[in-house]
């Protein structure tokens, strides 16, 4: 358990640093050492920024320093973003300084033919104790500490899911669409070249983390194979993890040893693992995105029966292809319950009244009437809510309801335009998951009932 | 061939119509008879333009009549919005009146329950040779007359893709993604209840219209099973179908049945005759979208050799593992090629040089220089092109790069925010399809591969 808290420690050392160096801080807005100061400085940091540069007086309207030890007070974190070349000498400087973490944006090491680079930074690292992430990574992203280290992307909306990825590629994508779509994150780090923390050192910060209710990891192959697998076992307990894996095939297992210079390892053998685990293994980039969506943001369902509420049946027929297809029930409604559905005002005498409840209209009144009904008859353990076409209303009355009862509620919103934009935000920005397609929508419920049963 | 002349007169008709009544407009914007007016307005709709109310003088800035037989000139087409039990009677003033068309969006026929109403509409056509779309339908847009008539959405980008949908939402949720993605379409249509025209009469519609490349098709059940058969075998001879056909298991063709009251058929069955017709029928609603959109876009591949070029490597890593598990082929590159792309100016020394061709940064350069030389050993079929995170000035190098080389391009645009939508809409727009992941992508680029082996 001393690896653990090791592991705790030193992720946290960086994330909640006070106080941040930026070593390579430009004044060119297309450089590297641009973006990175300013995704700190516009992600609201609240401790000390200091630039380092040795031909500027100040960078970005803050005061730069020549070289870190020219800084006066205390740096708790370096983020490097200068040739690799000169990157050695920056951390045995930054050890004497008393610094303990550094992010290394700046590629150039073993991925670049240079591994003689990587060793020294490695070495560094293991006789100072001074805690690496990288090199070759886009950086780190620590909302709670409002510390977005990171030269792309600019994520600065709080939300459940933390993402850990050996492609900054993949790690920008979810987290960026979880900030397009209101939903945050807690976290976000990619790997890079590992020579110092790693895969499990982030999950073992992330399953502490109280912030951070699921985590989402794009992973290659993993660096310590064996530590690996015992971290996930413990975590996956712990918390909700999702794994996107390459190297279902040869070609992708091709792909990503070019990429990372690791062996995939046999790709049954990790699903099998992946089940064992309790860990959600997804299918593609969405349905990891789709997933922790579903795990992070709806209430834990009770079981696998699915009610569909829907304006539009097609749509309604789509998404129960897929429920059905991924496990979930689609229980019938008892006739009792179908009578009081019926004396409901607002809903028209032509609604179909089984499951899927199409009300064959987008309107809002049929939903807050029937829910409440519903729920009453305790019929389903999750309820998808489709809209199709704009429903105006529509997120305020879903708020008011996830308030009202206790069934977790889902929402598929398509074809609606600038309101499904709109709305879709502020469902998800109250907490409710939103998905653009039934389908969509189908594959993350089934993953929260997954994680419900089997983690 | 009588009856295909005669689909392709009727829907024409409509279609193509000179001049459109309004019946039902309404000064309420929250009624469908304000917001199809207002379409088709805001449409561009160039012909001559009623509204019928008994109430108002003006509706939306233009001339009202009390009824259709008020109206001076010839009217072509009858747009009606007006409550269920009125309509069989504006329909025999219509006759009179010489109409030859008919789109009834109101509800409140045999879905409610008022199958006596639906059967007066169906004498009605069969007895005076008017032709009706619906009822109970969204509308129609035939985008090359510009001719919106339908209450959601307003669409208004040529493009290339019809659509068809026995579901209103569905046939909204491609066709509004068509437009915001800037890739338009050529027309949408909705079935109904199809009292008259059915699907196979759309169909022959759009395999002899010259703006449409490939046509989509949500189906629950066909209403003329066998004629749709044969429709569909001779209409995939002549142009792309993609189908999305809901039914795959009981629960979803229950639902399916009880929003169109047929039965679905045996799910199998179906697919054995999509393949055996040349039809791709696709998994769900995104990859309809994504198929169609690759068939209707790309040149066609003559082959199934796809060579992936990415800044990203854990995203060519999944779109590879995608690609391979769809059936294409990822060849290695050659040797001398290999050279030819090392003495490239901006290509780094560290790239991998191999399939895929990862240059490890976002330098559109990179690509710029690369595709030309590999155009000439002719490698592949296909490239794709993954970006990842922002890249400046991709939407121009990739507009010139698909003028100067014959093989098709394909790109992956993914964590690269705000550029990324406007970059992909710019793409989209001069022909290249671009999709939000590589999974996506590498669905998207063995439909077309599919689509040109097979149909």
């Amino acid at each position: 358990m001393e690896q653990v808290k090791q592991a705790i420690e030193a992720v946290n050392s960086i994330f909640n640093a006070r106080s941040v160096a930026v070593v390579g801080a430009s004044q060119d807005p297309g450089k590297m050492g641009y973006m990175t100061l300013n995704s700190i400085i516009q992600g609201g940091y609240e401790g000390d920024i200091y630039p380092i540069n040795p031909k500027a007086d100040h960078v970005l309207g803050l005061r730069a320093y020549p070289s870190i030890s020219h800084v006066p007070g205390p740096i708790d974190l370096i983020v490097v973003v200068i040739p690799a070349p000169y990157v050695a000498a920056v951390l045995r400087e930054a050890v004497e300084k008393g610094v303990s973490g550094a992010v290394i944006i700046s590629g150039g090491f073993r991925e670049a033919g240079r591994s003689d680079l990587e060793e020294e930074l490695r070495s560094i690292s293991e006789k100072s104790g001074l805690r690496i992430c990288g090199p070759n990574v886009q950086g780190i992203n620590y909302v709670p500490n409002k510390l977005c280290a990171m030269f792309w992307p600019l994520v600065t909306t709080p939300g459940p899911i933390a993402v850990i990825g050996q492609s900054g590629t993949v790690t920008a994508s979810i987290a960026e669409w979880s900030e397009f779509e209101g939903l945050g994150i807690s976290g976000a780090v990619n790997l890079g070249n590992q020579v110092d923390l790693c895969e499990s050192d982030f999950l073992e910060f992330f399953a502490e983390d109280e912030k951070t209710r699921a985590i989402a990891l794009y992973i290659e192959a993993p660096k310590e194979g064996k530590r690996f697998q015992e971290t996930l076992r413990r975590v996956a307990k712990r918390k909700p993890v999702a794994i996107l894996k390459s190297g279902r095939t040869a070609g992708g297992q091709k792909a990503a040893a070019s990429h990372t210079g690791s062996l995939a390892g046999i790709d049954e053998v990790f699903s099998g693992a992946c089940r064992q685990f309790g860990v959600f293994r997804a299918d593609d980039l969405e349905h990891t995105f789709d997933s922790m969506k579903a795990i992070a943001t709806m209430r834990e369902p009770q079981g696998n029966r699915l009610l569909v509420l829907t304006t539009s049946g097609g749509s309604a027929a789509l998404g129960i292809d897929e429920a059905e297809q991924r496990g979930l029930s689609i229980p019938p409604l008892p006739a009792q319950l179908v009578e009081e559905l019926k004396e409901a005002q607002s809903i028209p005498d032509f609604a179909s009244f089984s499951n899927p409840l199409d009300f064959a209209g987008a309107n809002i009144e049929n939903f807050t009437e029937a829910l409440p009904i519903l729920d009453q008859f305790g019929v389903a353990d999750i309820y998808l809510l489709i809209f199709g076409d704009p429903v105006p209303g529509g997120a305020e009355a879903v708020e008011q309801l996830a308030a009202e009862i206790s069934t977790p509620l889902v929402v598929s919103y398509l074809g609606g335009g600038e309101l499904e934009r709109l709305d879709s935000v502020k469902m998800q920005i109250s907490g409710i998951p939103v998905f653009p397609t039934p389908d969509r929508a189908a594959r993350g419920i089934a993953a929260a009932v997954w994680n419900a049963c089997y983690r």
